[in-house]
């Protein structure tokens, strides 16, 4: 099983990485890496590089394709050649799925019309700009299209994921493997759940990042 | 405040991703993944490599030292290099932390003698031989170190660092940041949860793995 996850500047590396830790354990799986460039990617902190082992070029198809998110998710929702890769992949894919904001790169490149999908929770009305239905659940499935709300809700996605792909003992196994029994310190995960003040105040913060796109 | 993230051959990615996406949200936080050399360094699936910005020897000082853990810890744990740099930035920190077996690199590096620790499950027992007491608990504080049970652990360490480091406002606004409302689809997150057979399944495919330092 091919499972590519594609890599562009200012991604966030949670995104990709919590998902890769999963579905790198499904027996026989194989992930590939990919940006338009091989070498070093750098997250939106500038403080961490993740290594592109292929590029974009040369990988025409994967069993899952998985789209992270970040601030860099701007620049590729306008990016021909990234949009080009990702509807390509997703033409044969068994599962196209996304992290986060990679939701708005599926929408921009076309993939989520008439469809229900989650993303960051700051960006999720974007999506009806393409579209799609915006969901507020963790994880929404539409078909082959597997979307997961922010950052750390790929952990999520891909044990999910790896359930249907693989059965319940196997996503059991690599949730154990993981020690993945989470116990967060506070329950503020989501705004639903965090203190008003908290919320307004990421919201405020993040309203130049996540709303550039509609501008 | 400086964050520096040790890397080594076959780390596994979460343990540093994780703790990274969390505290490098600390305002005025600045983080430096550091190996013995500049350039990638491969995870322990071989399919992923972060780049170490920093070599050890430029490293001085952390206010938080990070020590990931993975198969190749067990590597780590016999080079004098690494647990001298350890140990030195150890001298000065504020906090000393470890995800998964990286708290045995701490005890190899004699630092967790006579302190109650955590480490993946399967590896907990390890503890025992460098003088610590293995905990059985997600995150474990003894003074300044700071140790995490199995890989995605760390993100529920560095949030309860953060709340002690910035405050529960702060940690609060990270994990809404990162959308942290975790929703595992299973509850087989630790060996006590996990069903039975699973427990004895990854137990006797990873004898080989965590028994080895034992030898």
């Amino acid at each position: 099983m091919d499972i590519a996850i594609l890599l562009f500047d200012r991604f966030t590396a949670l995104d990709a990485v919590g998902p890769y830790e999963v579905l790198t354990r499904i027996p026989g799986a194989t992930v590939t890496f990919a940006a338009k460039e091989l070498g070093p990617v750098r997250t939106d902190t500038g403080r961490l590089a993740v290594t592109a082992d292929a590029a974009l070029a040369d990988v025409a198809a994967a069993d899952i394709l998985l789209v992270p998110g970040g601030p860099g998710q701007d620049e590729a929702m306008r990016d021909q050649e990234v949009l080009d890769w990702v509807r390509a992949v997703d033409a044969t894919s068994t599962w196209t799925t996304s992290v986060c904001t990679g939701s708005l790169i599926l929408a921009a490149a076309g993939l989520l019309e008439g469809k229900r999908a989650t993303s960051h929770w700051l960006a999720l009305e974007q999506l009806r700009q393409f579209g799609a239905e915006p969901t507020s659940e963790r994880v929404v499935f539409d078909g082959k299209v597997v979307t997961a709300a922010g950052v750390s809700a790929g952990i999520d996605m891909a044990l999910t994921l790896v359930a249907r792909i693989a059965g319940d003992e196997v996503a059991q196994a690599i949730q154990l493997g993981i020690e993945y029994d989470p116990q967060p310190p506070f329950d503020a995960g989501s705004p639903a759940k965090a203190p008003e003040m908290i919320v307004e105040f990421l919201r405020s913060q993040s309203r130049f990042l996540y709303e550039r796109s509609t501008a």
